[in-house]
């Protein structure tokens, strides 16, 4: 039979894989809000970013400058599904995660859908996990012009 | 180190969390199904619902009358992602999601496709979660005029 | 208040419901990353599947035999939403989940958009959970001609 100090490590491991499903999903509902602080916040200081195709940003620093840029001022819903989280350590834990994309970006006038995998690092840092890499590739990718879709 | 009294309560919030989103699940299980008994049954007496555009009922009784022709007889799926669900306290929690949602109005001969993120709130009433408010704000929101889309 | 070999029960619970989400999640990465031998290991030896419109498959010989055919070289994402995971003894459980699909399937020339209801049997054997038995019925199906979407 468990011991309360073993079975208290278990317990740990179940929060830490709810908390980091979290944080994806703040992270997600930042990225639909257009809010670029709240996405900031999600990553670690030494984060890197690797999205096909060639999205590549390293350190929090450089993320801050070009999340904005890069993610443009999109219309519409970044989904992660089928979250396969591993904790290797109190500290570390590793993601899987299928992503799915529809939305429209007012400055190319086009209408995006497309799939991917990301393998993901989180880190835990004074308590609270983050994201410290995170690499993206495509599974499909489709783009089209469109009418203009508007946020409501 | 933990004592026993105290892990229990950390299990029983990751059970609180577990069940919470199994009652948001099986909402939308109910209503792709056009079930409306079962809409119904996962709000709370007091209920509050308020989404847009414009739909907005209070207390059971008002969803009872309303939810069947507000909702109408779609053919699709409603999709319920990211949750963030926190408990506050034994018998009350909050949950943000994100909205998905891509169906058919055989009555409007239109096809729908829209996003969205719930802020809503939960209660336990003798040992069963239900939703006491759910409010839903818009991200985006499509609609077309198609061919009948046929429910298998 | 709990004894601890009653906390380690509902633990283990938490454990199982996770491990089992996460089977099934990898189910999914490996049917679109078209790994279908990573398909196959999900299921147990006496597994059975059976989805609509007509697709059904007795026991892991038949599975291995059919998975490629019947699944096509498809290109896109099938997603599981919405896992309704219940325990129903320490080797067993059940699953209820909505399924959605966006795919071009190359051989046809189509695409396709489907949403569906799964209702799952799981068995735990040797300390790894597996599919047993899955059941899918649609809430409905699109195909159209379309240009040929590419893997990335």
């Amino acid at each position: 039979m468990a011991n309360l100090a073993e079975l208290e490590m278990r317990v740990a491991a179940l929060e830490d894989i709810e908390s980091i499903k979290q944080l994806k999903y703040r992270y997600f509902r930042h990225l639909d809000s257009l809010n670029w602080q709240g996405v900031i916040d999600c990553f670690a200081d030494d984060a890197v970013i690797d999205y096909e195709p060639g999205i590549r940003m390293e350190g929090k620093e450089d993320i801050r400058k070009h999340v904005k840029d890069k993610l443009l001022e999109h219309i519409g819903v970044h989904q992660g599904h089928h979250p396969e989280i591993e904790i290797t350590s109190q500290t570390t834990a590793t993601g899987k995660w299928e992503l799915f994309v529809y939305h429209y970006l007012p400055v190319m006038k086009k209408g995006f859908r497309l799939g991917g995998f990301y393998d993901d690092e989180y880190v835990k840092t004074r308590g609270k996990w983050q994201i410290r890499k995170s690499r993206m590739t495509l599974i499909f990718f489709e783009m089209w012009d469109r009418e203009p879709l508007k946020r409501m």
